[in-house]
């Protein structure tokens, strides 16, 4: 059945957010955008998928403008989230959570507390202790229970079992 | 090139969510669910997809246990989301919003303000006047500046530019 990408006579912000967005590891790249991954090689050390799919979303992300290309030597780019990327945190939080607490088992994969206080978020973002809903830059990540199941050997997804302040660059 | 619908090697509840939701049409049925569509007649009067799409998705959330069936009356069942797919109102909300903010023009679509005080809530879902983020049964729902584009003439789509309170039945 051929289903197209666009959603046309939708008048929906969700379905223009799906245009952008709903391509498939579309949403899986920005997650790693989130824990840090900026280039080429480490996205596709943790995604595991041809070359040429992960060119396509990196340059359709940069086109909606959600990332931005930066040099870093070497005629080579790392791709940064851009302002109305980052603003895309609590789509990518609110998933993550979902799955953590209803397909996921063992129990919790990450954990993200409030830079500031040290609490952790609950399943909104919602930090209880301070009354707010922290952004990505300030809310740590750390291995769940959930991760000691993770068959992952890539040098970024070991790196990623550290804790780690979101959107600073893995390294 | 062929691209299925799971992701097996990646250890990721995002990628369990996306399993589940990353279905075309999928995340636009769970909108209409939170704005009180209930009937099958009626997802199609909003969605204008073929019914064999439609039966497809509404099977994939039930099977999932996002949505339930509830006898109506006639044979016929209606679909409500379970707690399990009440619980994906963040991330509906948090595309909506960036949908909104990003991708729209004339304004929001619609406004969300929280029952209790009568405030809206940010893009994150947080209500500044309490303190806290509302579940969606603590939301009324009214259109913004940016509906009165909207083109869509079938009854759920009219009975929807008025304000509503998520999840209450449209009748």
């Amino acid at each position: 059945m051929p289903l197209g990408r666009d959603y046309p006579a939708q008048d929906c912000s969700l379905a223009r957010a799906l245009e952008v967005l709903g391509e498939r590891w579309t949403l899986l790249v920005l997650r790693d955008c989130f824990f840090g991954v900026r280039r080429f090689s480490d996205f596709q050390a943790r995604l595991d998928i041809p070359k040429a799919v992960l060119s396509a979303r990196l340059a359709e992300l940069t086109d909606a403008g959600v990332l931005r290309r930066e040099p870093y030597g070497a005629g080579r780019d790392e791709y940064v989230l851009t302002e109305r990327g980052v603003e895309l945190w609590p789509a990518v939080y609110a998933l993550l959570q979902w799955g953590d607490s209803h397909l996921g088992s063992g129990g919790a994969r990450r954990l993200f507390s409030h830079t500031a206080c040290g609490n952790d978020v609950d399943r909104r973002g919602w930090c209880a202790h301070c009354g707010v809903v922290p952004e990505p830059d300030e809310l740590d990540m750390r291995p769940g229970p959930g991760l000691a199941r993770s068959k992952r050997t890539d040098p970024v997804s070991i790196a990623l079992k550290q804790p780690h302040r979101l959107l600073e660059p893995v390294r």
